[in-house]
């Protein structure tokens, strides 16, 4: 590992410790591997990209959104296969009695990372969050006093399903979205906030009658993208998503649309299509309800190639167990037919899309005899949109930018209003979080009413009335 | 309790469940007490109070935004108390083993009410719902393996407080804001969403130096409100703000702003000012780490009056026992001063106020032979703004009014499109799920570009051209 790529990550968290972006969880308590807090500008960073997320699929692509429960009881994922397949393998170091991921520890050689010791076979680990629901002894335990908090978003829309549709008149496709915590109680967390134990998912089910899994209606629109793909079987290569779909790489029409689609979310918030590239899981590490999986992967300076998102054809698999585990119908029933629709799913780690987005946006560059940092974040994603510095805070100029600022977020913008230090010291400051504009009010506002406007990337400096402040940074 | 009010609870538990607002979850398995699902039409409903109430918090009031675990450490609720007094008197039936708050035991005259047998005591339950994080056996075990989900999203800022204090730049008051999970074991939870076990809460966390309590910098603009209150000690009575904080019955300036701007969020998202009133908490009700706490209650038909809202002056319990558990300085240097801040804290149980919203928007009403149901939300909360309805499918008018429907789509706007039934049917549903305008494409759309708009709660039909649609429903 380069000098180089650890000084970019250490920039990266300690950029995002010191502005507001991302706290290690419980710090005064020492903290706990695989957690970590939003501050505010991390939290306004996320709920930007999850607006982006819902405009996309609630509204773009005429999804419904639902919220489901966090914990569930032991029978959904007995029936949905997490209570057995969901697990991991351990092995122990027989001095230190650190545990590890197997497959981490078959990287580092069979040597304990911490203190070289011997490491051991240590079982297999399921993976869920376990608790108790309800008053939790005596003869009161029912069946389904154990709980679990759940390991994805999908199992709510998943046991939901026979009311999604009837909310869908009975038709077919229909997409339903979730945006929520999800928990998976690693044996090793050790990459900040690339492997958590509790994180954000965004997460679409689309459920498409079988027979119509190559007639996806907008596959029109999406057939020319190129993709970078690497197939399980052969190399890296780049087709147009018509290209892969006809020659078989990706199965079928709804999984390609799918594909092609969150590489354009992706490329929207500002991930550089450079740094991504579509990867199909091999046979051995598919999860157990999936047919066929393509990740997303976002090129890291320091992870390397890791996955931010998960599109899967999870086939009728999961409508299936819980039908024969509920005895409920999940079907479909058009005309004398009767459908168990297959589902695909495009599954975010939002967590990860943060991380993907300060490392790639994260430039430095020299401007006269100084070093300048910026978060060069797309206008829409930006946490803060624009700041409000007064040029001294003197004859008048104070309370004009106070005004200013006061006008801008009465129409609901993000802004800061910044008055200390020099005019310099705040465009690094603003340049370090990623404001697109900083507006400064000097002595020509009072007399013309107009602004200098500042843009963070080209650092060009235009006046602008104050009336049209709004218009143009819009 | 009478039929009428029985009848009002079914007939929202079930218009909410079958017009999708809110389900059972789990219901394919039974479901288990206490956990309820959002719907498509519900879980609108809900982003849209929390999106009216960062707006209020996060824009009015200027407060940071923050996203802290749902999952916390034994030492965390160690220190916050949690782990020694939040938990609740239990009773058990000797013959059918069922458990009862010992509160509702009392209520019930020592008898179960669900076989009448005897009751007898079952001692202290802690409500935390209780997990290990990592690998949970053996010498790896550590003092931090023991986890709980958070009781109130609350402890997450003030652990969080000394990197938030330093965002701020060491200056006070501040204003930190949190919306998310919080989660409580309750021994016998029966009451639909008014009882849950997992449930949102939008709390805001305001510091503030001891010495300025009463110089709230707001209080001018809100003292004239007149609050309905009703003391620990004393009768009902009505009294402005200003007269409340002179005359003692609420303690300091701060926390009599916070009740008033509670009460002006609650009308201003719709629940009726005359079934509002502020109950301040008997001092052997108080939370463990309160001072002083008012109640926003809500009169429900069902219920009577129920919190939804607590507005606690928290004192500086929270800062001082973390402070002092974590050997932590949580103290603001003010000049040569150690100021430890005081916390004032309106807590806002998000889904009790989704409920007071569904119970008091409810009306019914014969229009001609007919009766209709209308749920009367307010256009900022309602969950689809507008609804698209060809007169016929025929004629060209069914392609016009999906041109409509799309252009009003891409405009990000929550539209519905229906074709189906009698133009009559289609605004009965629209009425029930509270849409404020159903818009109709017939021939003169055609011929001169208008369409008929009509208004919910009056009824009324006004003709608007195409081009206006998007101005007339904002």
């Amino acid at each position: 590992m380069s000098n180089a790529k650890v000084d970019r990550r250490e920039e990266i968290e300690e950029l995002a410790r010191r502005r507001g972006f991302l706290w290690q969880a419980f710090e005064i308590y020492g903290g706990v591997a695989g957690f970590y807090d939003y501050g505010p500008l991390g939290a306004l960073l996320k709920r930007r990209i999850e607006a982006e997320w819902r405009r996309f699929y609630g509204i773009g692509e005429g999804f419904y959104e639902i919220e489901a429960t966090t914990i569930g009881p032991r029978d959904v994922f007995k029936a949905s296969g997490h209570l057995k397949s969901f697990s991991d393998m351990a092995v122990v170091c027989k001095d230190c009695k650190t545990f590890f991921r197997m497959d981490e520890a078959i990287d580092i050689d069979k040597r304990c990372p911490e203190c070289g010791g011997e490491l051991v076979d240590a079982g297999e680990f399921n993976l869920m969050f376990q608790t108790k629901i309800g008053v939790p002894k005596g003869e009161s335990e029912q069946n389904n006093s154990t709980g679990y908090l759940r390991p994805e978003t999908a199992q709510g829309i998943f046991i939901d399903f026979p009311r999604l549709l009837r909310f869908n008149r009975d038709k077919l496709p229909l997409g339903v979205i979730q945006i929520g915590k999800a928990y998976r109680n690693e044996i090793s967390p050790r990459k900040s906030i690339i492997r958590l134990r509790e994180f954000t998912m965004a997460e679409a089910e689309v459920f498409v009658d079988p027979g119509e899994k190559n007639k996806h209606p907008g596959f029109e629109t999406v057939k020319e993208k190129v993709l970078r793909l690497v197939p399980a079987e052969g190399a890296q290569e780049e087709k147009s998503l018509e290209q892969a779909v006809k020659s078989g790489i990706i199965a079928n029409q709804y999984l390609g649309y799918h594909v092609a689609r969150v590489g354009e979310f992706l490329e929207g918030i500002g991930i550089p299509g450079d740094r991504l590239r579509f990867r199909q899981h091999r046979k051995d590490e598919m999860a157990h309800y999936a047919r066929d999986c393509w990740d997303a992967e976002f090129f890291s300076n320091r992870y390397s190639w890791m996955e931010i998102v998960g599109v899967a054809d999870r086939g009728d698999y999961d409508l299936s167990v819980h039908a024969s585990f509920s005895n409920t119908d999940m079907c479909v029933h058009d005309g004398p037919e009767k459908i168990i629709p297959h589902v695909i799913e495009p599954s975010f780690g939002i967590d990860r899309i943060v991380y993907a987005l300060l490392e790639s946006s994260l430039y430095k560059e020299q401007v006269g005899k100084q070093k300048r940092k910026v978060l060069g974040f797309k206008n829409e994603i930006a946490p803060i949109k624009a700041a409000v510095f007064p040029l001294l805070n003197r004859d008048g100029l104070k309370e004009k930018a106070v005004e200013v600022f006061q006008a801008l977020r009465d129409e609901a913008i993000l802004v800061e209003y910044d008055d200390s230090g020099s005019i310099g010291r705040r465009y690094r400051r603003q340049d370090e979080i990623g404001t697109p504009y900083c507006i400064t009010i000097d002595y020509d506002t009072l007399e013309d009413g107009t602004v200098t406007i500042r843009e963070r990337d080209t650092m060009k400096q235009v006046r602008v009335p104050v009336a049209e402040i709004k218009e143009f940074i819009a």
